[in-house]
């Protein structure tokens, strides 16, 4: 369990508050010219080319790739579940667990697929993972307060899940990852990030409140007037990131942020997934605005609150595929276009190679 | 050059006009048990579990697959380019066809990416291309003439590509494949399409005309003002589809509905690119309704004229990156996504297998 007193912290500044790695802006710019000179109209691939252009500025070359993708799973378990907000049992986080370390869920099949690294953190399951091979341990506790009348977590339990998320990414960069996937697995986090997104973004419970897993109309109305009666109780202010996280997250929130906020500083390319993931990312770039320059966004999902979020971020998500499952599936599925991406960049032949004629001037 | 008289038509029954495949039922139905029991939230993987539906449905088995994509490219000029309505030389088609043998353009890239077999054919290029290795020849003629004032192709010339898109289908169900996409190389095919499109939705040039490779806005003005006089001038009703390509198409167009048509006729799930193969496929659809089954609509692209063919066509494009290029370029983007959709269908857990519990009665 924790020991915040064991960490490589300074007094003054914590981990999270120390530099994010810069952009290598000689090597965007690069990039930029030679899309300009590979045998397509300028602009043809669209996204595919800012992509390209975007991974070659975080890996400091002109010419990026991606072959060593890394996903680390957070699940933990939440408290608002008592007031009915989930269309699942909370039963599901610790059995959905299990079926992570067995390979049967979505993130599995798609880690195969994508050759991704694969990894499973309990950071706050309600029973005891311990026996399952293969599950991180990480526990800080057997999941989150209810947030309805309480914090949801302390700040000693916060900072224990950021490091966690940090120490998640720094197993992936030991591993020589180019691109790490933060995903989520917890009953009720849906509720969490919605309340934390409510306060960041100044809006009403029933704006971004949405069907989570698969409430019905009128579960959904509950389940906005459950978040919407926290934020009235807790009354916190959204310029305070790191209290909205502690009143309103999820110990797997925590860890994703904290796994953000390490990888910006270490220059590692972060896919972001759904509307959990995003949430902790608007934490993230609350805490450190350049942790945004770390960030692609894979996908908008059909929660009602992502659509919000993204645009807060100004993210341009890759897909829109109406997913809404969590576990970062959104972000291993948006990987391959990455690949796309770079593979284009790098392979295509120039007008020069190709000795095709350049565009009539329109000037 | 053409000789019709030496294919399998039936006197009364042309070949496109003969019957389009079934889908089978019964193996949509298993498909959609089947997504009932994976271990996630019914509908949380979105458009990804319509996609493995859709492909059971075509393939006749509950869990269908996808690993032999076919590529074919047909290439053509297009007589209207005399009315300046492009922002490259004509010169360009004929340039990227041997950039195409040689391998440096993005359909090569990605066909290379994604395992695809890949064919280049000239199906009416101004030049001889006879000299390329590895270019199949099917010329109709050296472009279409300029549809200001005449038929772009006689119907005797058009039926001549649609059987080059047929018998590149045929070369693609021989080695296997269980894919076809189409895509197109042809400078000022983007007007063509769009003329075909006016017609067929009964919309006017101003509403359709895009930027198609790179036009400045004024010159956009100009190309809208070039399809609507043709339009004007040639007054092709939009209930005879047939006569549309042959006035306004080209033969890498034409070669497209062949193939669409051939491919639906056979069997064959049909990916379709972007703007101009989506044309074809709106010309394929009207000569036989029954076609739409075979067809999955890849991307969305950013030339204006597309969302609506994809409109009249209920399509729901997987992709919207804002790509422009053509090629088949789009469709073989798209390409991963289908296959994560069939590998998650075909290998995640069940409910049953993973020991996890299903959703609460919300009745």
């Amino acid at each position: 369990m924790p020991n915040l007193h064991n960490q490589d912290v300074c007094p003054k500044l914590t981990w999270w508050q120390q530099p994010i790695a810069a952009l290598d802006l000689d090597s965007q710019a690069a990039a930029v010219a030679r899309q300009a000179t590979l045998t397509k109209p300028a602009g043809a691939l669209g996204q595919l080319e800012t992509l390209a252009v975007q991974l070659a500025a975080m890996q400091g070359r002109a010419q990026p790739t991606l072959d060593r993708p890394w996903i680390s799973v957070f699940a933990a378990d939440h408290g608002i579940t008592q007031a009915g907000v989930s269309a699942y049992p909370s039963a599901v986080t610790a059995q959905m667990v299990s079926n992570f370390v067995h390979g049967g869920a979505a993130i599995n099949v798609l880690a195969r697929q994508i050759n991704a690294s694969f990894e499973i953190i309990d950071v706050g399951v309600a029973t005891d993972t311990g026996q399952m091979t293969s599950v991180i341990q990480a526990k800080t506790a057997q999941g989150t307060a209810n947030f309805k009348q309480q914090s949801a977590m302390s700040m000693t339990a916060c900072e224990y899940a950021l490091q966690a998320g940090r120490s998640a990414v720094q197993r992936a960069i030991a591993a020589h990852a180019d691109c790490w996937i933060g995903g989520e697995m917890g009953i009720g986090n849906t509720s969490s990030a919605t309340a934390m997104a409510c306060v960041l973004l100044g809006q009403a419970a029933t704006q971004l409140t949405g069907a989570g897993t698969g409430l019905a109309a009128a579960a959904i109305g509950h389940k906005a007037q459950v978040i919407q009666a926290a934020l009235d109780y807790h009354a916190v202010s959204g310029d305070q990131p790191l209290r909205v996280l502690c009143t309103f997250g999820g110990f797997e929130i925590a860890a994703l942020c904290g796994g953000y906020l390490a990888a910006a500083q270490a220059g590692l390319p972060i896919l972001v997934d759904g509307f959990i993931s995003t949430a902790a990312a608007l934490v993230a770039v609350r805490l450190q605005p350049a942790c945004r320059d770390w960030m692609i966004f894979s996908h908008q999902s059909a929660e009602q609150g992502h659509y919000r979020v993204l645009e807060a971020l100004q993210a341009q998500p890759v897909l829109s595929l109406g997913m809404r499952l969590g576990e970062g599936s959104g972000a291993a599925t948006a990987f391959p276009l990455l690949q796309l991406a770079c593979v284009l960049h790098n392979q295509m032949a120039t007008f020069a190679q190709a000795q095709v004629s350049q565009q009539h001037d329109q000037t």
